[in-house]
């Protein structure tokens, strides 16, 4: 395997544990004599300025470092895997499935990683587009879920689905998830999805509180293109975000279309690392 | 069993179809010599100028028949139940309930309903009231649920549920619905909710996609005090509804305190109503 | 309260650890100079040949401590709650739900128990017969659950399910659970029914992999006479079970009747005794 | 495509409406002048003397046409896949997800299949062997499932998984249900899977009722192998079974090998053929 020559940390310094994680990473950088690229949030704990913008250190790194919860690793993965850098994750977090390093590992396992010890474990990303009659309103990536909600007060969106061009279904209910297998233990789990191991080229979409008592998740091939289209009463209005961000307001007619992004993640993990070790810790299956 | 002498029609006629029930009803209510009370609405289609605010029409009625799908019966019970009106629901919605007298049973069923031929089917209502600190941001009745919800792109809303004072848990979900027996084969069910029979005196507090994978609705007396408040982080928003209805935003530290309301609603139903017999056929266990 | 003066230790002492919770039971019976009563198993750990079969310990006891999990507890309680003996649980088992003092607290909180520092936990009880034609196969008490389930090879059974003598459905399914709010902690738990109260006046019906998609457990009051009837295929088979044990093979055209047995079982607490906490504590709600 | 030569009529007639399926069918065989071949139950029907076993049908036929529900077909398939005759089914059962030729279209649809108007959709099929210490107690094909479930009147069993060597969890349930996306839509949805799409490559398995509140379905590659120890009390008994046939009893230490068979079934379908059109029929989606 390749060794990482420069570094990349990012972080979201909300605590006091944090911040310690992060000095612990810079130093680990250091002395590994690798060359040391921040972000902005991060220079601040490290009182640099030579904090960069996202774009501009996914531009420069070879190698990410997120400190934090996944939700800061989801951030970062959209400006990291468009410029193919590979990502790894110290956790902080309390469910953290991707950030898994713990703050205490950090000499041993990070160091053994950025001495080339590794696994590469390919994760694949959504592309979602919002159309609204032949304008695109937004396009974004999502490691996660791409999720159509109902709008506030109304307990309900209707979505006409449809598989690769095919009619899936008539769906009324609180929204929906679609999800890759590395969501599939975040929003789609709570909504009653299954657990997809994260090596497979599958998507689930699961209905949230559907009106239909027969409605289940359905898992289909990660080529499928997904097409879905708000359907219904005039006034209905819904919201879709990616990865929990990037809201866009949905109204009647808008269509929404997913399908795999050209690249995936390349999340780095340490040597023997073992995806089931980690859901029986993260769902307390070993109680 | 009295006879009703003022009968009270309320309606929401968008479509065709209910103008034709309107009518039916109004026809019927002459035939049997009552006199006829309209809402607005109605008015416009019978084509009168005597349309009443409900209110009003909830004053002077001794039954309220309502036509319209469960939607209808849920704004006209805030008005009839507190004035000891009972109602009867005509139906025209897709998955009516509460309101099961078809169209082509008006001469009939009606009919016999007008003539003293009924059961009364009585229906727990609770009442629940907002609380920022000292103010009361708002109370309001709910024949079907209280559904306390996370705000638009936040997946989630923190609660600490309270019953009868002593805390039953922090609950980490998209949010939660308290439900009556009534309310148990509406939202509550999409959302996983136990079927419960409309007799017994309980409410089901139903998490929505909840965090916690062990959570699982729970049934409580509905003679308990439910109490939630909005905890987690500073910027967590919320929004509460009453039967889908009278939303109100919710914030840090707001507190929802829910009981069973004085009144029950009475409602009309024909002679040899079975709850089963509609419940199979709601479900489709028939097929 | 009235304190207690005979005490029967009842246990199934499998492990080391039990064993030592039994002594420590029996030294605190002395030292409150009770009478100590145990039954044959708990007389070998004692080592006095004084052994007592369970029903002579329950004509004599006036409470009932019952060493060891929820299942040595259940087997108990059909010998004495139809003597009106009470009942309180050492707990051994991992999710006792029942059997709630630690064995570490059995001198401080059995010891006030003996005071007279007690709650009474009024807990409802089941009763069950099987009927083959006019004859009756089997009858017997259920604090839990009263199962029937498909018999061995065949994934289905086939029930016509009456309430109160009104056809609530025709159940085809791996079987159906009948519980009590006690256990709906308890098998009916992992079938996807509710949390009851233990203070409702009610049961549930969960059904076990149904085939149709929109069945749902239903809640009933407590006072509703269940009717079951095997129907279908005639060589189908199955098998009822009372808390999990007294199984009674059925076949087509066997009756199931179930209502509420005329005596509760009162269930000894602590005092300040909270079920929320329990339940918090075994569902691992506190994580 | 290649046409059919020699067809063979496999059947279960058990009701009026198959026979005149049947004869419908071989009617259609002679007109398009193919050579017919019937087992023995079909030749009672068609009252020729030349029925035929299974293996030597098998051996004979270049297609399999199956009259009758599911069950019919799965039977027929233990016999036809492996040696690499297609098949087609008409229906009779009620939900037939794999035989869905309506017999009013057998001249028309079956006609066109005949003619070489057809489409192949081929279906994976497990296959798992049974071991006791070093011996192989039983090997079987499954088109739909194989399921491990706890035997008669223990509600559990206790089962340690692993996937491709690496331990997944360790069950305490009343079952497990290893399916491939053909059986998603028989039993493993009544245990709550999910539906996976006919085309994919994965194999998932449920928990049937599981004490763990946290235990999800999981979606696996289907050339993972999976392996299946039974451990826990010594008196632990169980009953594994393939497509709901072929039960071999289970005791402790009893390990089952799943994986991938090496011939998958080719499943014949009418051209155009819509899988989410069956899906919406069978579910009632359409309502």
């Amino acid at each position: 395997m390749a060794e990482f020559r420069r570094i990349g940390i990012i972080s979201r310094p909300s605590r006091k544990t944090t911040a310690e994680s992060i000095r612990r990473v810079a130093r680990l950088v250091k002395k590994k004599e690798c060359e040391l690229l921040v972000d902005e949030e991060t220079a601040r704990v490290l009182e640099t300025s030579e904090g960069l913008e996202l774009p501009e250190l996914a531009e420069q790194a070879d190698l990410g470092v997120i400190v934090g919860g996944d939700g800061t690793l989801l951030r970062a993965v959209r400006h990291l895997a468009p410029r193919n850098v590979p990502v790894c994750g110290v956790n902080r977090g309390r469910l953290g499935f991707l950030a898994d390093i713990y703050p205490e590992q950090i000499p041993s396992v990070l160091g053994a990683i950025l001495d080339g010890e590794y696994e590469i474990d390919q994760r694949s990303i959504l592309v979602g587009e919002v159309l609204r009659g032949d304008e695109q309103l937004c396009v974004s990536d999502a490691l996660n879920d791409v999720v159509i909600h109902s709008y506030r007060d109304l307990h309900m969106i209707e979505l006409q689905t449809l598989v690769s061009g095919r009619p899936l279904s008539s769906l009324r209910a609180d929204g929906l998830i679609i999800s890759t297998p590395t969501g599939s233990t975040a929003y789609a789990m709570s909504g009653g999805g299954p657990i997809l191991h994260p090596s497979l080229q599958v998507l689930v979409m699961v209905p949230i509180c559907p009106h239909m008592l027969s409605s289940r998740p359905i898992v289909v091939d990660l080529d499928s293109e997904i097409e879905l289209e708000v359907i219904g009463r005039p006034e209905s209005r819904g919201v879709v975000s990616f990865d929990g961000a990037a809201n866009q307001e949905l109204t009647i007619g808008d269509r929404i279309r997913i399908r795999r992004q050209d690249y995936p993640l390349n999340l780095i993990q340490p040597k023997g690392h073992d995806y089931y070790e980690i859901l029986r810790r993260k769902l307390s299956w070993n109680l």
